[in-house]
């Protein structure tokens, strides 16, 4: 993907529950020498959306992820790397119901919290979103694969 | 700006109401060969930063703009280069009061509108934002002009 390739991300960490990514600031800066506001929106929506897309793969799902909506709060400028963590709302980290509606209706959605840190503490950004997960047919997978 | 420049912004339209910006798909695609929708909320969000900050212009004040807070509402995925506007909320394209209050106070904020067309009508997305606008203090002013 083009536009993640220009802004550097990288998985930083991701323990099942919580995906973080990072993105150098020079890569994302803007004309204050902050953090560019598109990017920090950029990067948080990503997390999220890499998050949904693990946790169809863990249940054995292949699935197109898509963000339906989100809203976005920022809070404090940030003059150093960005590093967005994502994770469920609700702070259960059971993914279990998510799984059964994509196994058993083809679709599900999931609402996902994430922030970008500041180094010292406290939040630069903060963002709620909705993911939509809806699995591949398998004709497009066989498309894909290459077995028409 | 880094981000902007690999997104390949450039300005469409602006007739001093609606600013419309431009980028190509090819540099915002994402894995399923529409636009990433970082980059949607990106091209958004930055379409409303440059009204902001042209209509502090256009009243005579220089001004750091920020984005506070957005909602963004992904409806159709888009298979075309992308092409935002952004307007004032409400309607009225009348900036007076912001004007008058960024002049008397050293701040104001502005809700705006914005959205991405899909190519045969109707929208790919769309997005409200608010943005909120400080004057540059003088001695800050002199350091950008090196009249230090």
């Amino acid at each position: 993907m083009p536009p993640v390739a220009a802004m550097g991300v990288t998985v930083e960490h991701y323990d099942g529950a919580c995906l973080r990514l990072h993105a150098p600031l020079e890569r994302n800066v803007n004309d204050k020498g902050c953090a560019f506001g598109g990017s920090l929106a950029s990067l948080m929506t990503l997390a999220g959306w890499g998050l949904v897309t693990l946790q169809a793969q863990a249940a054995g799902l292949e699935a197109e992820v898509f963000v339906a909506d989100s809203q976005v709060k920022y809070r404090a400028p940030l003059f150093a790397d960005l590093r967005a963590g994502a994770r469920l709302e609700g702070g259960s980290d059971d993914w279990s119901g998510f799984a059964a509606a994509l196994r058993e209706r083809g679709r599900a959605q999931a609402f996902l919290l994430a922030d970008i840190e500041l180094p010292g503490g406290g939040i630069a950004c903060h963002c709620r979103a909705r993911y939509v997960a809806i699995t591949k047919r398998r004709d497009d997978l066989a498309l894909e694969k290459g077995e028409t």
